[in-house]
C-alpha cells in the first residue's frame, strides 16, 4: 500500500464557481484589475443596525462562548416574529435551526431526506453545491431540464414523473433561482407541492434570494403549499438577505418534527454556529423595509444594464431574470471554460478583465451548458459596463484567435 | 412508500456531550441553577485584542464579504509567522488553510484520510465527534485501549499493529486528549509516527488543546515527528485556544500538498469560513504569552481541585489530566448516563444541580466508560467547588435512591 488521499476527495469536483479563483488571483497580482462578475458577493451596503448590534454585544464582552447548537435562543425567536410571520411564513421557534449558512442548510437537507444510492429531482441549471454535496453522499440527482430558449420555463410535470424511480426521495428547487434568475409561479409551486405529496417526497425549497424577486407578484414559498406540512423543508439564509455574505448565518425550517430532530443531530456534530455572526443576524432582523425597496430598485438597474448590454454584443444571448442576481448568457463559443481560463491568463484591456463561470457544472445533462456562462450582475451600474465592455472586447478578440 | 428520513440521519447517534441540554434547559426554566462542568466552554475570558479587532473591522465598514475560501490571507500569514513558526512548527502558507473550527478541519481530515469501509484508529477514549463523523462517512473507527487505572498511558505499538487490516488508512489522536487529559510523550509520538510511516497511514493529530499543557515539558506536535511530512494532518483550533469558541475558527495543516487540495475542495463546498470570526482571530494572534501563563496557572488550580475533590467522594476515582480541561471519573455505580439524567430532572440541592457527561460515547469497546463520566473543570474554583460538592451529595442521594 502507498499514501495516498481517499478516491472521494480524489475525484471530488472543485467547485465550478471558485476553481478559477487561482488564475484571478494570480491576474490580480500582475497588477491586472479583475471585475467579479463570477461570485454571488454583491457590494451592497450591509444594514447598519446588524454591524452596530456586533459592536455593542463585542463592547465589554468578557468571553465568546459557545451557544446551543440550534442557534441564540432570541435570534430564533426573531427570525420566527419578525420576519417569517411577517411575510406570512407561519413557523413555531422550534421549526427552526440557525444554520452556518445556506450551505449547512441544503447540505443537511439532502442528508435527511436521501440516503446513499437514493435520488433527488432537481431542475437544471440548479446550484452546483448541490451536485458536490449529492457526490459526497452518493445521492444521484436527476434533472429536470429547462432551457434558456424558453426563459427557463419550468415543464410539465410529466417530466418530473418521467424521473420517479422507487429509489427517489426529494425534489429539491431554488426559488429564486441561482443560476437563471427564474422565479417560480404560485401555479408551478402548487403543482410541484402535489407532484411530491402523490410520491411521499421532500420538497426541499432554497429561498436564500426570496427577498431579491423583481416582479410584482409576491415570491411564494413551499412553505405555503396547502397539504404539503410535512413535506416541505425549508433552506434559507440570512447573510445573503441582508449583504452579510460572510457572516455565515442561515437557517433549516420544516413542520416536520423528525426532520428538525435529525437536523438538530447534525447541528450538535458542528457544536454551534458563528456566535458574531449570529449577533449580525439579530440586529439585521430590524432592517427598515426602505432598505430592500432601495436594494431591489438597485438590482433591477443593475440586471436590466447586464441583459441589455450582453444581448447588444454579436451571438450573445442572455435570459431575463425574475430573481436573484444571476443571468445566464449563451455565447458564440464552443467551450466557455476555455473562454473564462484564457479572460484571466491570457486578455486584458486597459489593465483589467473580467471574470464570469462557466456554466456547464449547472447542469447534469452531458453537454448541456457548454457554451454559457453565469454572469452575477454584483456591481454598481458604472463599473457593470465596464465590466461588460471588457468582456465583450475579451469575447471578440478569443474568436479572432480562435 | 411513505414520508420518512433517511435511515442515515434516524440511526445517527446523538452527540453525547450535547444530548442532555433538553433536560437542562428544563431544569433552568424551573428555576434550578446547572453547574456545567459538561461542555468544554470555558469562562475565561477573551483576550482583548481578539474582541477589540472585530470591532476595529466593524466601524465604518460597507459591507460583509466571503473572502477567500481558505480564509483571509492575513489570516493564514499571521498564523504561520505569529503562531506557528514561534512555536517550532515550520509551516509555508499554502500548507495551512482556515476551516470552520476545529470540528470542520478533522471532519475534512477524515473524508480526506479514508473512503466509505476503510478504518481509522482511534484511541479510547476518543472525542466522541470522531464517531459521529466516521458514522456519517461510512468509516470504522478501531480502538486501542487505553484506561483509567494506569492513568491512560499509550500501550505498546503491538496493540496498534494487531488492529491493522488492508483497509487501516489512519491514525487519529487528540493530543492533550479530550476526554482524558493525556498528553502524549516525545518518545510516544515518534512510536506512533513510525507505526504510520511502516503501513503508510496518515496521522491526524487534532492538537486543539496544544497550549493547555500542565507539565514542565513543551508540547511535541506531531508535525516534528522527523520523515512523517507526507503522513501528518494537523487539526487545530483557534478560538479554542483563545477563549474564542463562538467565533469558530480552526485550521487544517499539512505538508502534503494532495490533502491540502482536497482540503481545499471541501473548503469551496461551503464557500468562506465565518468571517467576523476570522477578524476575532486575527487580532488573538496578538495575545502576549503572560495570557497563556496566567490561564495555565488557573486550569491548574480547577485541576487540582476537581481531582482532588472528586476522589474524596467515597467510591469515586477521578485521573490526572497533564492537558485540555477535562478529567475522566469513575462512579460507583452501574449507569453513568441514567445518573446524569436523575442529577437534571430529579435532584436539586439548595436550588442548584451539576451537569456532567456520561462516557460511554467515548468508548468504542462495548461496556467500557458505562460507570464514567467526563468533568470539565472550566468554572472558577469557588464554584467548582460548589459544582462538585453537589455533584457529590446527588450522587450519595442517588446510591440511596436506588
Amino acid at each position: 500500500m502507498s499514501l495516498h488521499i481517499s478516491e472521494k476527495t480524489a475525484l471530488m469536483p472543485s467547485s465550478a464557481i471558485r476553481k478559477l479563483v487561482p488564475l484571478s488571483d494570480a491576474a490580480e497580482a500582475k497588477g491586472i484589475k479583475v471585475y467579479h462578475l463570477n461570485v454571488g458577493a454583491p457590494d451592497i451596503k450591509s444594514p447598519d443596525c446588524a454591524i452596530n448590534a456586533v459592536m455593542e454585544r463585542c463592547a465589554g464582552m468578557h468571553h465568546l462562548s459557545y451557544t446551543n447548537s440550534a442557534g441564540l435562543i432570541q435570534l430564533r425567536r426573531d427570525l420566527v416574529e419578525k420576519y417569517y410571520r411577517k411575510i406570512g411564513i407561519d413557523i413555531e421557534v422550534s421549526e427552526l435551526l440557525v444554520e452556518v449558512a445556506g450551505s449547512e442548510a441544503f447540505a443537511s437537507a439532502m442528508q435527511i431526506a436521501a440516503d446513499r444510492g437514493d435520488e433527488i429531482i432537481v431542475i437544471e441549471p440548479y446550484y452546483t453545491n448541490y451536485q458536490t454535496f449529492a457526490y459526497l453522499n452518493g445521492i444521484t440527482l436527476k434533472a429536470v431540464h429547462t432551457s434558456i430558449e424558453n426563459d427557463f420555463a419550468i415543464p410539465d410535470i410529466s417530466e418530473f414523473e418521467a424521473l420517479v424511480t422507487d429509489r427517489t426521495r426529494a425534489v429539491l428547487i431554488s426559488n429564486p433561482c441561482n443560476p437563471s434568475g427564474k422565479l417560480f409561479t404560485k401555479e408551478e409551486m402548487l403543482k410541484i407541492g402535489d407532484f411530491c405529496k402523490r410520491h411521499d417526497l421532500f420538497l426541499i425549497s432554497d429561498e436564500v434570494y426570496r427577498e431579491f424577486c423583481y416582479t410584482d407578484e409576491p415570491h411564494f414559498s413551499a412553505m405555503n403549499i396547502p397539504g404539503c406540512e410535512q413535506n416541505v423543508i425549508l433552506v434559507d439564509s440570512v447573510s445573503k438577505r441582508y449583504n452579510l455574505c460572510g457572516a455565515r448565518i442561515g437557517c433549516i425550517i420544516s413542520h416536520n418534527k423528525e426532520v428538525m430532530a435529525a437536523a438538530l443531530k447534525f447541528a450538535q456534530s458542528r457544536l454551534c454556529p458563528p456566535v458574531l455572526g449570529q449577533y449580525a443576524a439579530i440586529g439585521a432582523l430590524d432592517t427598515p423595509q426602505s432598505y430592500f425597496d432601495e436594494v431591489k430598485k438597485e438590482y433591477i438597474a443593475r440586471r436590466d444594464c447586464a441583459v441589455r448590454m450582453l444581448n447588444a454584443i454579436p451571438g450573445v444571448k442572455a435570459s431575463m431574470p425574475y430573481g436573484a442576481f444571476y443571468t445566464i448568457a449563451e455565447l458564440p463559443i464552443d467551450n466557455a471554460e476555455d473562454f473564462c481560463r484564457w479572460m484571466l491568463a491570457e486578455f486584458s484591456h486597459d489593465g483589467a478583465t473580467t471574470m464570469v463561470t462557466p456554466a456547464a457544472a449547472f447542469y447534469k445533462t452531458p453537454g448541456e451548458g457548454k457554451n454559457q456562462v453565469r454572469v452575477a450582475y454584483v456591481l454598481e451600474v458604472g463599473e457593470l459596463e465596464k465590466a461588460i465592455n471588457t468582456l465583450a472586447l475579451g469575447l471578440e478578440q478569443y474568436l479572432q484567435s480562435r
